[in-house]
């Protein structure tokens, strides 16, 4: 019925095994994990070469243009196990006025559930279907909820999320709109992620925590993937990520190494900016320090929820990622974050979450700093629509049973 | 710096001139225009024998799939006056479940600013710009004078948006934090109107009201356009169209006759279903009652504010279309409304409008009826993302610092 031949057309898939993040040994594909034995992400594996051998730069470039394009570089094996809510490839806005001549903006709240977790937890779930997992948990700081929900309900998998109790009131209520049992807790996400282990290990669910399962971070590769084509298979300079538990910069930056091995991009890469809140940062005190690893961030806050994450099972990975790129971790305060909303909005006319706000916000600190150059082209990242997050009041009022003073409108 | 050539290519333009929708009588092109001399919408007309002969089927599928791709049947003739904020082409997402097998939803919601009025309103504001227009104003239910917000800060025009005082919070604030004025006024849309009438009488802005600038329809009707590049140059059986001021419905019907003129599709049209609210009918009433014009709605009211349109400018238009096309206006209590939004969710995954509810509705209201067959492809137009509307509360509360009872969760 749909002529999108993503979604209809079986395509041969590379996948040869996983592989630990940390200690490189080699996991059996096909079949169900979770961490690593060295409690790390699992990373999957493809034949590059004969994805090389197989397809070209123009066989993508000749398919519709959403995220189901990339199917040789993704995991899922069977046609039949696609799921999907229609996940277009996001458009890149120039931000002329609040940013820059250079500056674009990824606007990923075009997604379904208007989120960048879409790609991720499109990714997952397809693959928890092609695995055979009927249930779900997960830990949420709204939007990641928001996503599995969605599409674990269209494939039937039963779902349940546990999101901190000051999660914005939109992101529960669509949770549970779309059909996930939803539990607000008493804590941050680190909190809600232990209640989801403790099940897990009780055998109740699935753990579909960030990196605990391999394949949201080959969907949250496609971000990568859709950059070079969408720059005609170049990459930007820099790139300005807001980093909570970093799934998308790690996954991007996988996506340019397997870019590169298919000799569709070359070697040259964005400096990676991994962009905090000043209010929960322990990426940035780590990246500061010279270490390889993050402490827990203690009495972590800010406005921009998505980041608040204290802690991250993949803390190396985005520190090895930000380190080798020659960019930085950097934090940003939250009267920043508000002020770059409010110019974006104000002056090019682009509503930004708050994550979002925070990259505008690292990017006008850098160039301040001498890190980026004006001169230099950079895409921030917009994760989800700004229309999830509180706006400031608007209290004008007209009686028009009133005789109206035209002046002053 | 985009690698969009939509956006920075000169293409030709074929824009030959303006015509009266009710008399025919003929108004040129290139200079501003609000409703004709009869009072009644301008339509754009275009020189599609010279469009025919140098622009291809081919030739717009081999550029990227935005709006700006139908460069050749939109009104804009220089490219320095395109305004954009990244107008992608919007999915089909089958709403198997809930609707049925061969039911799918052109998921408007992806639009910037989260609805459809964004194809309506940048293809107005481009030609505002290009006309040297400076100050705007405009009533709206709420999506509109976001995406006018959006679009006229983007390009520096200034705008000023009145709307009826019970619009959700939610609009109003983006309208505001989008850089334009916005004013609550204690009556209803049309009401908004007379007070926009009024001050563009008096000088001080151009009148932006539905149908009343000749371009907004342009816009619109990519809608018609996508839909029939999406299915491979063929149009559905039927179309469930949300109707307030019916813009989106009449453009479509524009689109598919510029399309056949062209030889890009056949005679074959959808049957057009107007879809309005029970309490705000006033296309559906004029249907039934097989007369041109519709009477004023009183004592309008409904859970779908969007098609809360209790007069609409281009009703005999709407009429024409949905006789023409075999089609019907129907109207659907709200509880049906709120239950299929609720179905959509929990079946299907996705988060409808109330006015994508709407069309739901309306849709298994005629296939209970026999207007249409369960073989029939149809779709349904979510106009508006679902996260801007109020949604269920998400009671459930757990104390993480209790023992845990996972056999309730
Ligand atoms: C809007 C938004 N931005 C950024 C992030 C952080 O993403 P990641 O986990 O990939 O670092 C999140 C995660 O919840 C988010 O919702
Ligand atoms: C979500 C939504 N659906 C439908 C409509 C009605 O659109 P039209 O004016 O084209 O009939 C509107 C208009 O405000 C809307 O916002």
């Amino acid at each position: 019925m749909t002529t999108n031949a993503n979604l209809t057309a079986d395509r041969p898939t590379f996948v040869t095994h996983l592989e630990c993040s940390l200690t490189g040994e080699r996991y059996e594909a096909d079949v169900v994990h979770g961490l690593s034995k060295a409690g790390r992400p699992l990373l999957v594996r493809y034949d590059l070469d004969v994805v090389k051998a197989q397809v070209s730069r123009d066989d993508i470039a000749a398919r519709p243009t959403d995220l189901w394009r990339w199917r040789e570089l993704l995991p899922v094996r069977a046609t039949a196990d696609i799921v999907s809510l229609g996940e277009i490839e996001t458009p890149l806005v120039p931000l002329t006025k609040s940013g820059g001549a250079n500056v674009l903006v990824k606007d990923e709240g075009r997604l379904p559930t208007g989120s960048f977790k879409a790609r991720g937890l499109v990714m997952a779930v397809a693959m928890a279907k092609a695995l055979g997992i009927t249930k779900i948990a997960m830990p949420t700081n709204g939007n990641a909820g928001a996503a599995l929900a969605a599409y674990a309900t269209r494939c039937g998998i039963e779902t349940i999320v546990f999101c901190p109790e000051d999660t914005p009131e939109i992101n529960v209520r669509e949770i549970a709109l779309q059909g996930a049992r939803v539990w607000r807790v008493n804590g941050l996400i680190d909190d809600c992620g232990a209640i989801v282990g403790e099940g897990a290990k009780q055998g109740r669910w699935f753990d579909f925590s960030t990196l605990k399962e391999p394949y949201r971070i080959e969907g949250k590769k496609t971000m990568g993937l859709e950059l070079a084509a969408q720059l005609g298979w170049r990459l930007p300079k820099a790139i300005f990520y807001p980093t909570g538990g970093g799934t998308g910069l790690i996954g991007m930056w996988k996506a340019f190494a397997e870019l590169e091995a298919l000799g569709w991009i070359g070697a040259e890469r964005p400096k990676m900016f991994a962009v905090q809140a000043a209010g929960c940062a322990p990426i940035v005190k780590a990246f500061e320090d010279g270490v390889e690893h993050a402490d827990r961030w203690e009495n972590a806050h800010t406005v921009a929820a998505g980041i608040r994450v204290p802690r991250a099972v993949g803390d190396f990975l985005i520190l090895r990622a930000v380190r080798e790129s020659k960019g930085i971790a950097l934090a940003v305060e939250d009267d920043a974050i508000l002020r770059a909303v409010d110019d974006a909005a104000k002056q090019d006319g682009l509503l930004l979450c708050p994550e979002g706000g925070a990259t505008l916000a690292a990017y006008r600190d850098a160039l301040a700093a001498g890190l980026v150059a004006a001169e230099d082209e950079v895409v921030l990242f917009n994760c989800a629509t700004g229309l999830k997050y509180p706006m400031p009041e608007a209290p004008n009022w007209l009686d028009r049973t009133q005789p109206i003073d035209f002046d002053r409108l």
